[in-house]
């Protein structure tokens, strides 16, 4: 369908995929369903379409899920007072990035975490809110994102795909890009050959947050979710992204 | 115009953009002028809009500007050697990644290089193109892309812009994403304040390479330039990746 402008006339077999934001998500709460709530605020875009991969903010599903923490609720140890003192970032910051992460290394003010799932993330990435709260990643990523796919399908009837993002900056850059927390629905990864027979593995995951995080990112607008319609992935309802970390 | 499909009977503002590969690139070799090729190939998918973002494999750069080396050449030195026993890499390859880069480290079989234009890259950006041949990335790919897009926009009267990607992975997963190494015509950072007033800087030059590189990165399809149109992003002539880069 979102194929046919570029059909009439044109090539055949042109590739093409369209990113389009999912308008109108409101504030999240804690215990929303974020499922229901994308169903819902879809039929702005005309509602959702098999073969969809909806790529959702990390943020989002760590309000609905809790993972909001009081700030004045954390108790400070001696080792996350020296790490604030080292980094100039907030003791109780230093406290959950030392409780979510399973060995870190400082480096100036940016301290490089490996999360206790897995994940290298800068700060282990826990983000301060507010002045008051503090957010950390959703619990298990992989299962948020196969529970909102569930849930997805089962309200519009469409076999769809679920990728949760985070930001995430690159050590020789300024400014932050994109990873995938978790997926559900397609794997992480695609493997071709090339021409010359060497075999290539592409994440697919952090391509695909990357491409909506061109939209999610203009933040104060309201777009957490984000449609990416028109690529070609295979589908496999096992999959977690958790498989293809290197642990 | 490519907005239409959505416009019709749906909320207003709807924000989308589309990924579209370039078809019918032939084979670039040296000397080739990539501008006028994607010029041409470009009425495959209708021609060019203003506004338009030209993502090219860096790859296919290399090859265009006799940046692909004679295996047989290269003059192997003790360290390249000694590098090559650490690694399992062919001694060329270590004598090009030394050439190329200013420090590396070693983990395991991977190299994680200091480029000497500034960049972090996985053996410096060399790679074993066939049993003969190997690639570095463009001499100065910031320069590449400028005269990229002055020469598309000469031969489209369209004003567009360039952004060279290259496959790179991270330390955490298995696969490659991708990540830019120049830019013409539009900045690589978008500065945006977040709802509690935090500056927020992302790298959208490397959210770009990688919403094509789901594209590009299809292999034997002949897909090294893609279009990604309908992105609001101001245009910046005197824009270079290098700017951004942490030395």
């Amino acid at each position: 369908m979102i194929r046919r402008e570029f059909d009439r006339g044109l090539e055949g077999n042109v590739e093409q995929f369209t990113t389009i934001a999912i308008p109108g998500i409101p504030e999240i709460k804690e215990g929303d369903d974020i499922g229901t709530i994308i169903c819902k605020q879809s039929r702005g875009i005309g509602g959702l379409l098999g073969g969809d991969i909806i790529v959702v903010a990390s943020k989002i599903i760590s309000k609905a899920e809790g993972r909001i923490i009081d700030k004045s609720s954390i108790k400070v140890s001696d080792k996350a007072n020296e790490l604030s003192q080292a980094t100039g970032k907030p003791a109780p910051v230093c406290q959950l990035i030392l409780d979510e992460s399973s060995d870190l290394i400082v480096r100036g003010h940016t301290i490089v975490a490996h999360h206790k799932l897995g994940y290298i993330l800068t700060s282990a990435g826990v983000d301060q809110v507010d002045e008051f709260h503090i957010s950390l990643i959703p619990e298990d990523p992989d299962l948020s994102a196969k529970k909102m796919r569930e849930k997805i399908e089962e309200l519009s009837g469409k076999k769809i795909a679920v990728v949760i993002t985070d930001s995430e900056g690159r050590e020789d850059r300024a400014g932050a890009g994109a990873v995938a927390l978790g997926v559900s629905g397609i794997d992480s990864i695609r493997r071709t050959a090339s021409p010359s027979g060497k075999q290539q593995e592409e994440t697919i995951s952090d391509m695909i947050a990357n491409a909506a995080s061109l939209l999610i990112g203009q933040r104060g607008k309201n777009t957490p979710a984000v449609v990416l319609r028109g690529l070609n992935i295979g589908r496999n309802t096992e999959s977690r992204l958790q498989d293809y970390l290197r642990k």
